[in-house]
């Protein structure tokens, strides 16, 4: 148990328009912090009103990007309650995380109970118009400046918080997505299934492209052979092809995604047969699109809980996903997950823990 | 030209031993700052006082390492004089790396006027003990606060310099070296050809993996076959077998190095055979290394300028280069690129440059 030191603000700020939040536009009153120092471990778990961060320009964060994150959301149910969902799973992804990038790791319940302090105390801030959210970033970044390429002697930890809009602010809407061919988001040996700043940085330029082509997101294949799906921007993708639903393996270059997780216990318990272990050669879901077997396709991810896809560009090839159409899995996967996150519906799988 | 308002420092900091500077551990009176605004540009050019950083927990460079940076030294020659070597060369890298991460380019001569710039108002810390300098960290941050994934739309261009001592300081010392075979350092259609913060952090952990065999530096193969020598840490590396010189082509997965440049330029004008641009799989090595062909071995970098390797292990080969002693070739670049660096030898290639 962390002994969490509250330092509550003077000076709320006011509070946003919840019809018109967007995303990571407003952050709450207050934020999480715990230091490491070698020797010491990780110490001085505290919440203080939100503020600047004041680093020396040789912070080791600035140079070679030791730095990682989470990203999860708390949800507003009735009677005032306020939902986290699976906390502990970003938790263990988060020392999977630190431990490829040789920062020390953080206990999952320390973890949890750092969110849950942070939420309990900004929950004001949990919005309650339909859909929105109170989104969580837990990240660590190195703090020792220090110019010599080795892990940093020091850390921090820190949770802030924004209240995010509705995803889907005018109705759940198929994406397009282009199939990128000459960047690479990861290869084996690297690290594709962390959530590591890096990642992000190396994936804008592809990102870009595909906007100047007009699709709004990318799908990723593997960086050795360019030839299997792997993830999109950031989410994970889902293929149902001939009654079979597939999705790439989570084998060191795939973001082990707690929604793709969740989809895959939903869909296993309704009896769907699920795919989760072969890799999906790229060429084998443009065949299906031309037989008519591509029967659906959706990403996953905290943020979109279930993007629909309409439309699939390879290279010359473009295939459109059942008449662009929001297919029936697809569809109740997403009332599923957002029933038991919002709570309307029960919790039969025990995802949900509640803030008090 | 850029006009840089300069403020001094009115505390001096005291200089540190010329004798026991060590990498990185300390910086000068002053810092170079350049700001980046959407639809403004690069602007206000400024040199301060070195002082801290302030960000906004929610600036992209904590959460997506949007974040690159250069690395090069100021070395004092006889008479007072400054010199630079080849600026220009990092300049123009920067600029790749900047492409690479979506972050706008500075211009070739307002990187080298603004170096040359930190350099004159910081000549003081240029050490004149043999073999120190000052080392150079020019670098660019994302500043936006904002959570999601994009390219940023606020930079900072800081420069900082750090009195550095000689590399060898218990002279010039051959290293052994670790072949990785399974951790990956770049792939093609990623980003080791830039110096991008995130190609550090991943790194970090064969690192430490060397260390723990008693490697001091880790030789990386190629990412997708993993049968390609690449680069060292933060060296290119080199490898004289059978009389031919050979270094990892520069095509996508390895950084130009401006000493590897050097190196290839000066050897070509001495005569000897250079092959830089076919790959070397790691087993003619070790092939050569058993029939008594692998000559010599060094790695080159601003840091350590050439450094001999000694030994090198891949799986359970260990190999004993020149018998641990450094080459005729290694030394002969050493003492050329240092002799032009600190002014002790004509400068025939017109690679350096004086600060005023
Ligand atoms: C690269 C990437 N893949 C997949 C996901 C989906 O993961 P999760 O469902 O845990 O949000 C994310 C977002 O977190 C991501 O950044
Ligand atoms: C990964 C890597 N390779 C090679 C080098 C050598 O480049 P340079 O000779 O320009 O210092 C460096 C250091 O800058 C490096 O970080």
């Amino acid at each position: 148990m962390l002994d969490i030191k509250v330092t509550k603000t003077t000076a709320p700020k006011a509070k946003p328009d919840e019809k018109h939040l967007g995303f990571g536009n407003h952050y709450t009153d207050h934020m999480f912090i715990m230091d490491y120092t070698e020797g010491r471990g990780w110490h001085s778990p505290r919440i203080e009103p939100y503020h600047s961060l004041e680093l020396d320009p040789a912070a080791l964060v600035f140079h070679y990007a030791q730095e990682c994150f989470e990203g999860m959301k708390a949800y507003r149910a009735a009677n005032g309650r306020v939902l986290l969902f699976r906390p502990e799973k970003n938790a263990a992804r988060m020392q999977s995380t630190h431990r490829r990038l040789c920062i020390p790791e953080i206990p999952v319940e320390d973890f949890v109970q750092a969110v849950k302090a942070l939420v309990s105390v900004d929950k004001d801030w949990v919005p309650g118009e339909p859909d929105t959210s109170l989104y969580l970033r837990p990240f660590t970044i190195a703090t020792e400046a220090h110019l010599g390429v080795k892990p940093s002697a020091s850390y921090q930890f820190i949770i802030i918080a924004s209240p995010s809009g509705a995803y889907y602010a005018e109705g759940m809407n198929p994406v397009k997505i282009y199939v990128e061919d000459e960047y690479v988001r990861a290869t084996p040996g690297g690290t594709g299934y962390i959530k590591c700043g890096g990642n992000y940085a190396a994936s804008l330029i592809g990102q870009m492209k595909a906007h100047d082509l007009g699709y709004s997101q990318v799908l990723w294949l593997d960086g050795v052979e360019r030839k299997y799906v792997e993830e999109v921007g950031s989410m994970n993708c889902f293929f149902k092809i001939d009654g079979v639903i597939r999705t790439a393996p989570c084998v060191g270059t795939v973001l082990p995604g707690i929604t793709r997780m969740s989809c895959i216990e939903l869909l296993e318990k309704w009896g769907y047969k699920v795919d989760c272990e072969s890799r999906l050669p790229i060429a084998d879901v443009i065949r299906a699109g031309k037989e008519g077997k591509l029967e659906e396709v959706f990403g996953t991810g905290t943020a979109a809980v279930i993007s629909p896809v309409g439309e699939l560009r390879y290279e010359d090839e473009v295939l459109t996903i059942n008449g662009f159409q929001t297919g029936p899995v697809t569809q109740r996967l997403y009332d599923t997950l957002t029933g038991i996150q919002w709570g309307t519906l029960p919790d039969d799988m025990g995802w949900t823990q509640e803030v008090e």
